[in-house]
């Protein structure tokens, strides 16, 4: 819908939107919205680095330069040079992470919490004797006898594809790699295993490369996950699976990942083993397994258990033998990563009485009382990352992070103090805790009178950043957007509520509350108790730990044992369904007022 | 080179040849040789039916025929149709098995040695419980449950890929296929379970169908090994992989055992586990692992230990998740089929002495005694499949099998009492038998003075069939080929008695003599004891057994204890490496004599 004011265009995955004249140019609009886009030639459509794709929307057709710079099928596929491509009405476009100058702030970090180092995968260097003519033993027998190792006697079929020329080439001398019983890899001895731990968040995937002889994460990285680009939350992929098929979201992603391990390591084939951990859709989409039956009640998973898979039979570039090693899912929207923010966090360890979450699109929270741990998932929705909300946006530079309301005046922070271009979820939270604090808002989330509020169609707006302030362009706060959050923060309340209840206990014999997640460590832990998202304990007692599932899964990558405690606790987790709790509507109608 | 008489024409693979005039069909040219074609048209270049490949030889450029019927591709891989090619000098040409009205005369049946019923793979029906809101379990997690067997709790990616589609279609009633812990394949009721059993041998394959419910044999079937075109034995093969890559002959290979597997059954997918065997350079091949090592001393095998690989790993097409088997090889010229040999033949378990022999290009020969197994292998060569022979060919129809000289007559018998075209092994070592007990030559190999005797450029030949009774085309047995049978004879005598020296004892001491492969099966025993290929043992002591090799693959194949006791076996044999024998020159030059 083109309005008279001009265009619309939105820039995913960031997610923030810009009105433009017609006949602008992508590039320019992205600069407008404050976002960038690599364009080495200066947007003379010469460089190809500003590679965008329509998602959808009316555009000029590719001009010579687009022509001649893109191959049909990326045409086809809606790829545009962004300096050249003008909009002539609404339109989406994704910019991949290969075109922006840099990466989203993304969590990749997170506490880690040392364990033993006990790879699954050990490592051996080794001198080969020779064969003689009166003792011909196989190239594979000297090799094991090499190894003193009685028991490894089987290999990968790439290792015997390779072991002859390598024990040529190298003069005998290689290192080897063993998992359990089966030798996985041999390389030259110049060539030091890695390890590959990876989070497939809904949003964002982070990965971990590790010294496989100590354990030492030598490197982190994230990018986007590229299923964005065929809709924002589980259930919208879950849906697209349904009309197209499963494999274009498996491809992908699985595309993005060995696009991100590329960028962390030169030699993928020097990683000998990786452990991945996600949600139970976005395991299943990993591994190549329909997801149908997620969407769709009782929400079964096709395979909860831990699965071992050879990298290659993916289509992961690996080690030609190395295993990828995925953390067991509990329940439909209780997943591996779950269960690795629970081996971070020791939950399944803690004598205390503690609420665990992981807050994103889906939010999952666990109890732990008495060594029980109970958990369930609520659909939060996608407001914490900026979605759903007028001027909502990722956390990026720009992005409104704190907010205060101070009489007629509104104190804001941005992200890396760059000038203010929308808001992102942590914003959004701050901004409904101080409109609350500062008596602007009602229980029910509707705005008082204020010199900052103003009518529109669809109610009223409390401006938040004023045109004059915002490069012409007024930054506000809906009602609808309050609604927003109202909704989410409703979602995590009824689920830590029911944890709660279903435990027999209460608030009151609450230990702690651990927030692990991007969103969960940017928020600001008073305003989520002030307008009753989190129960009011003191923020001592509240801990914000980063990005637990990835360290859960870097701890199963150096540690064997860890994935035998990670099937202990997928069994000690009860899952509460909250769809079947009595009075759950009620109850969930109840959280959504303010306190 | 082309005589002034016309042109040669070789038939691969059952290697006859037959004189012509240039301008001449390879049709009419291979029907001159007593060689069918097919062709259903009647060679009017219609029906594309006798499509063969040329291997060397000059002919004239394809006709408008062979253009039309022909892809490019096949043009310039050497194949032309039969019945429009026109030969202009002398050539080889191989046709196909499609191209073949009948199969070859291929040792594929055995005699069976019944082992019980205990597969690596086992069957199970199950009927799987649906999820339920209240305990949602995974897919997988249901049917390990309904396996009500405890310990299987993982499953082939392929199975969890057509896990949940399954379980809709089939109305959650289903087959599953366990190896050890591991689910491999899941199907619906109505395909029972099938595995495969193959022999690969250097010249031909032969592949067992069985019933994987009750262990029986359902179908068997031979071809000839497609590599057959890349070198006639295991040595100039090892040298095509040095000029050029492993992969083709890999390649071919597994293209000729996929054709046979879809002949014996119309859905591959219902074999959840197959068994190979095949001399060591076979095994690596079917592998794909480099053989440059079996050419170069000391000889030594790249893997020696059983292997289980998947099939989709190899490109063997048979259940998705299946694996094969692959018996352990001992040595670079002592291979899995020696190994499957013993197995089926039981040498390893008897208490008498014996010596069992699988006569081939390379023969394999074992020393049972005391519960001790010493195996040695010569290089016999391919006079007894009618290589190297003047008038040799394979043992197909109208093939002398049998000779008898009784004054100036010779009486022969041919394969199915066709008319005479050739001779095949078994006739050529008959004839040499035949021509000793004539007196008509002596302890060298020279043909002494008779009315069938004539001199030629090259020594003397002897007249087995005079040109009136074959088509106006003599068949005769010169010095030359008597030279290559006593080659082949003093190789294997040779090798039976180091063996019997090796461990102490002699022929008085021998009990049985074990014989087995498809020459052995055919050749004459008296005969060739007269000609001290064998050592003079009463007849009622020497057994001729069939194809043991594939028998042992089928008990391997039902019996998961045969594998064990096939790897006990390989452990058990010594391998005694003849060339460094002392005196092994000395001994073997005293065995080309006739007794």
């Amino acid at each position: 819908m083109t309005s008279a004011a001009g265009v619309r265009v939105e820039i995913q995955p960031v997610g923030c939107r810009v009105q433009c004249a017609r006949g602008t140019t992508l590039l320019e609009a992205a600069i407008a919205a404050g976002h960038q886009i690599t364009a080495v030639c200066g947007g003379k459509g010469l460089c190809g680095h500003c590679l965008v794709r329509v998602i959808k929307g009316t555009l000029a057709e590719p001009s010579l330069a687009e022509r001649d710079r893109l191959t049909p099928r990326q045409l086809a596929e809606g790829f545009r040079l962004a300096c050249a491509a003008q909009v002539l009405g609404d339109c989406t476009v994704d910019v991949p992470a290969t075109s922006r100058p840099t990466s989203q702030r993304l969590q990749i970090a997170g506490d880690t919490h040392q364990v033993p180092f006990q790879p699954a995968v050990t490592e051996h260097l080794v001198i080969v004797q020779p064969p003689t003519v009166r003792d011909p033993r196989s190239d594979l027998t000297l090799l094991c006898d090499a190894l003193d190792h009685g028991d490894a006697t089987s290999a990968d079929h790439s290792v015997l594809m390779r072991l002859p020329g390598l024990l040529s080439r190298e003069n005998r001398t290689l290192r080897a790699s063993l998992r359990g019983l089966e030798i996985i890899d041999v390389r030259p001895i110049s060539q030091q295993p890695l390890g590959l731990a990876v989070d497939i968040g809904t949003t964002k995937i982070a990965a971990y490369l590790v010294d496989m002889e100590t354990g030492a994460t030598l490197a982190a990285d994230g990018v986007t996950n590229p299923q964005i680009a065929y809709g924002e939350d589980v259930m919208s992929r879950i849906a697209f699976t349904m009309r197209d098929d499963t494999r274009r979201l498996s491809t992908v992603l699985l595309d993005g990942i060995n696009e991100l391990v590329g960028r962390l390591c030169p030699n993928p084939a020097r990683i000998v083993d990786a452990v991945v951990v996600g949600n139970t859709a976005m395991h299943h989409l990993f591994l190549g397994l329909p997801v149908r039956q997620l969407g769709l009640a009782p929400y079964n998973a096709v395979v909860s258990e831990p699965v071992d898979v050879k990298a290659r039979d993916l289509g992961l570039r690996l080690a030609a033998g190395a295993y990828v090693h995925l953390l067991p899912n509990v329940a439909g929207f209780i997943g591996a990563d779950h269960v690795a923010m629970i081996l971070a966090t020791g939950l399944d360890r803690t004598a205390e009485t503690v609420i665990g979450l992981d807050i994103g699109t889906n939010t999952e929270v666990v109890l732990a009382r008495h060594g029980r741990l109970l958990s369930c998932s609520t659909a939060s929705g996608p407001a914490f990352e900026g979605g759903h909300i007028e001027h909502g946006m990722r956390a990026v530079d720009g992005a409104i992070e704190k907010v205060n309301i101070e009489g007629d005046n509104v104190k804001f922070e941005t992200v890396n103090a760059a000038p203010p271009i929308g808001i992102c979820g942590s914003g959004v939270l701050d901004a409904v805790a101080a409109l609350r604090r500062a008596g602007l808002v009602n229980r029910r989330g509707r705005l008082l009178p204020h010199v900052r509020v103003r009518e529109t169609r669809d109610g009223r707006e409390f401006v938040l950043v004023r045109p004059e302030d915002a490069e012409g362009r007024a930054l506000t706060l809906s009602e609808k957007d309050i609604a927003e959050i109202l909704l989410a923060k409703a979602a995590i309340r009824t689920g830590i509520d029911a944890l709660l209840r279903e435990a027999g206990t209460s608030v009151e014999e609450l230990d702690r509350i651990v927030i692990a997640g991007a969103f969960g460590t940017h928020i600001d832990v008073a305003s989520a108790i002030d307008i009753g998202m989190l129960p009011g304990l003191p923020l001592s007692r509240v801990e914000q730990v980063g990005n637990a599932a990835g360290v859960g899964a870097r701890q199963a990558l150096v540690s064997a044992p860890q994935r035998e405690r990670a099937v202990a606790v997928a069994r000690q987790i009860q899952y509460l369904e909250l769809m079947v709790q009595p009075d759950f509507a009620a109850r969930f109608a109840q959280a959504m007022y303010l306190p």
